[in-house]
């Protein structure tokens, strides 16, 4: 049942690198509110920002032999998604595995476990989004898989699919729909931009968004507090 | 059941500013130890701080709608405090509508549930204090009420009472005590910095505080340890 | 049964100060994976390192008064232990308790508890690991005990212990092993250097650690992803 | 601050009675979907149903000094209401104050912390509603408050409120509200019984609630699976 | 996005009849320690025991308007998997559900949110795994997907998979591979009979597997206590 | 470091029975309000109660091999308690270790990580105290250690200590003070007896307990409310 799946199609390089202006809230919303991992996903410095193929590795709790197999599977412009077979907070991933990723182009890591060396992760700004910061070690004896499907954090990530993650999280956008989703998350953009300006200059949403009909529609009362 | 209030009467803003120099801790301590809202409820960046009268919205779940109802309401030196009618970690808030808050000079955000964009509120200073941070959209479906008591992290807030957030937390002050409160803070401070000076210069709070008697009384008993 | 045990033995404070060079995951793996204390506790800024012999304390929920009876029993190169009998997350400790404890030469406290004035505390840069930040107040009712063991986020702490805490959590090393440990330390460091510089240029770990073999004898499958 | 408050209005007893009929999600529906407390307050044995007019109490963590002065300010139907100012799992509630509130007739308890003696409580058929069983003590040294409002598992209750509990959980109605409650919760269960005859007959709620259309219009997809 | 797919592939009935006398905990170790939903998912009343081909529901939080929809869609001896897009544990569903997925011939439900109504459901006995047991009215506002691929505590489950659940938990087994892990499971079952007869004679495991050995190389040693 | 301690001192097998009258919450109150783990620490079935000496077992995550170890370390009246290195909810512990344990006379198991089979231990009255119940399957692959300390749900269990667990959790009775601890229990026990034959009978713990002086003293007001 231990299989390292060599080579999934990816989302193409160029495409994905379009998606670089795009933040994970717009993404999200752009492709229908979805994709969205659980917010437990926390970066572990702040300012981090990845975007990257994944290349997904299925492990067993407490066992981060699979990372090593699966470093040879990455190319430069993958980022790593791990999810244990069953829960585990110990710390699968630390200095040595990201010299090794970025030695190999690979820009990020988002674990459904712990990181350790956090400090000196920073300080080569290797970005790694986990449910939990933890020394704890691991052994190396019991085998999972590479670049097989895998739930992670509420969501299906399948090899190949594009990972966007920055301080608000982590999104997974599907391979098949990268193209779509790019134009939907540029539109947003543009049309969040129009919106801004006009907030800022003290408009209200409530008549940007031609709100005040609808809630009057469905019952909205107004009145005076007494005081 | 959906109503919006308007006009509440507020601790009034002259009173509301002298609370500036005084900390969360030293607040809830001087009200004899009450109004602290539960310690999940995070700052979403370092050193944030705020001050103001609270506008309160009661909201459904995963649904933002009343926000947008919510800042008509608010006033310069107002803070708005949001309360989902049951769980929910979606991010109900990001920068749109705090560039929509700013514009009306409130001050900061405390939010039982989700906030999005918290690099882009970090850049702009607005400072939130939520239960998560989560991309997670919200819809627009179903009312709420705007300024009515609500229960929000442990604590029950009025609108128009004064909210104070900063790294430690969120404390509100009820309306009618905010008067007794500031002169209890201030008592508070002013006997802190003489405690302050005589612990650092190495005099121990055993002595400062006289409290050796009663522990005595109470069967503390000292021994040797044998090693 | 509340007693303050005085003068129990500790690590030497040469040896103590040879641990500097060494981070927690460093020593909890060169003890063998043990001795981490449970993720929970974080440390209350970044970059937060301490480095010192457990002054420990048994203390009521929502009590702190047994915190004052402690300080009185910490050297210079002590850190302060503090475990609750039962759960709380009040804030035991802030800004007044740390100016006593710095006027004694204490490197930071590990309490798993909550902790208030974060930003006083890192201001004067003294660090501490809690399980929350909460400004609550406690009361000074209940006695407790100083320099007994205790039992605190899943590891059994004895006064005199070293404990070592950095970004990556809380360690602790047993009085009796602290000379063996160091030497590990030393040499795990030391194999860890070498490995970096060939991962860096891009050798894998399946090569450096010899692992293809072992792997493929329980079983490990290579296939092309059929795309 | 600490005050008790004798008598305060409550729900009249034959309004009270009257809604023995209905379950906590009935009653919860029939006001508008609100008064819900939080689903982790559960009963502590199966079958468990309770309904009463609320005495509060508002009491300090670890400390269930209050319980004992609130017991006196029960009446035969009242059910007692308890919320820590800060967290806490203690169990404050056992056998012995069961036996002092049942000899004065009140029906049961909701508290926002721990109970013990769960298996006398069953025995005796006093029903609780609790966030913990802990047999954890707890000390009588400061003071709390009797019959004011309280935010308990995310719900303001008021004194001389009507709660009703049962296996799903905790609902409070407004004592102004409870008369209309009454009636939207009979016609709500009448309702209810039409249409599970019709379910189990086999209609289909797409039917019986005509929701195809509004399916279609929001954009309702079919296909045939290919398999 | 929102789709309906109609009668996908199922794991064949008299297939899955088979796996009647085999329990959860039996069926995940056969079939490699795999698919087993996270431990938050409970049986709502003790012994509940279902076994089903999965119609699985993808739904908004809070929104429970899905539901209609999908009884549509099962038959005699389906299971019902329902995930929301976001985690929610309100109560989508009770006794006026069951009643018409009982009439169809559905077996139970499997739900990563909340369920209420549980005494009724206990004495109709239709079983429930869920997260939460709650009261907490739901919407019908927002679409979502019926019979398409979902991501539920931690496993993927399929339309048309085998559903296994009882007081241990729940276990999905792959369509492709229900024919294997019958087989693997009759194997194991008569494997523990065996082995349960020896243990209950006294024997000790250590014998029965023969450990000793491979304990002794590990480096396992024994001491007499000094007592 | 994996060591297995054969025989160490335990409470004696008669001083142990003479505990069997007395909960968890009388002797965790005789023993001064120590002792008591964690409230996650519940029975798998209800009514559930044992008393034994501690076996001890300290454990690596997800990892059941030292179980088989430890089993052949117990004696009848023992209990066995054990302890994950780091935090895990796998399924440890099933039937078959319990048909081992009850066939050599151990009364039941406490384990901070997961149980399962748990209908069948309640079939066979095998009692058993545990962090979650889980069917996940555990390798073994790594050694522990049997009759060390071990620090367990926020306590300290030493080899030979009292356990006793029912309904309410469980506690531990240091060896060396179980003949105190039963008179105190005995004690106790006595005086609620005589208590609860008042309260029944109407009288109010204000006046058997006295309390309404210390109260006045502290301050506690009463006030009519107006209705």
């Amino acid at each position: 049942m231990a299989i390292v799946r060599r080579s999934p199609p990816r989302v193409a390089p160029d495409l994905a690198a379009r998606f670089a202006p795009y933040g994970v809230a717009t993404i999200h919303e752009a492709q229908g509110r979805k994709g969205l991992l659980l917010s437990y996903m926390r970066p572990i410095f702040p300012r981090a920002r990845a975007l990257g193929t994944a290349v997904t590795v299925s492990i067993p709790p407490c066992d981060n032999w699979m990372l090593h197999v699966a470093v040879e599977q990455c190319h430069a412009g993958d980022l790593l998604v791990v999810a244990p077979t069953s829960p585990s907070d110990a710390g699968y991933f630390g200095e040595l595995l990201a010299c090794s990723l970025a030695a190999r182009g690979v820009t990020g890591l988002v674990i459904e476990a712990g990181c350790r060396d956090v400090a000196a992760l920073h300080d080569m700004n290797f970005p790694v989004w986990s449910r939990a910061v933890s020394a704890q070690g691991t052994v190396k004896e019991t085998l999972g898989s590479v670049n097989v499907p895998v739930s992670i954090a509420g969501q299906i990530v399948d090899p190949g699919d594009l990972i966007v993650a920055d301080d608000d999280g982590v999104v997974v956008v599907k391979r098949g729909e990268a193209d779509a989703v790019l134009a939907a998350s540029a539109a947003r953009e543009a049309k969040e931009d129009a919106t801004r300006k006009r907030l800022k200059a003290g408009e209200l949403g409530l008549d940007i968004y031609a709100m005040r009909d609808a809630l009057a529609k469905k019952g909205l009362r107004y009145e005076d507090a007494d005081g």
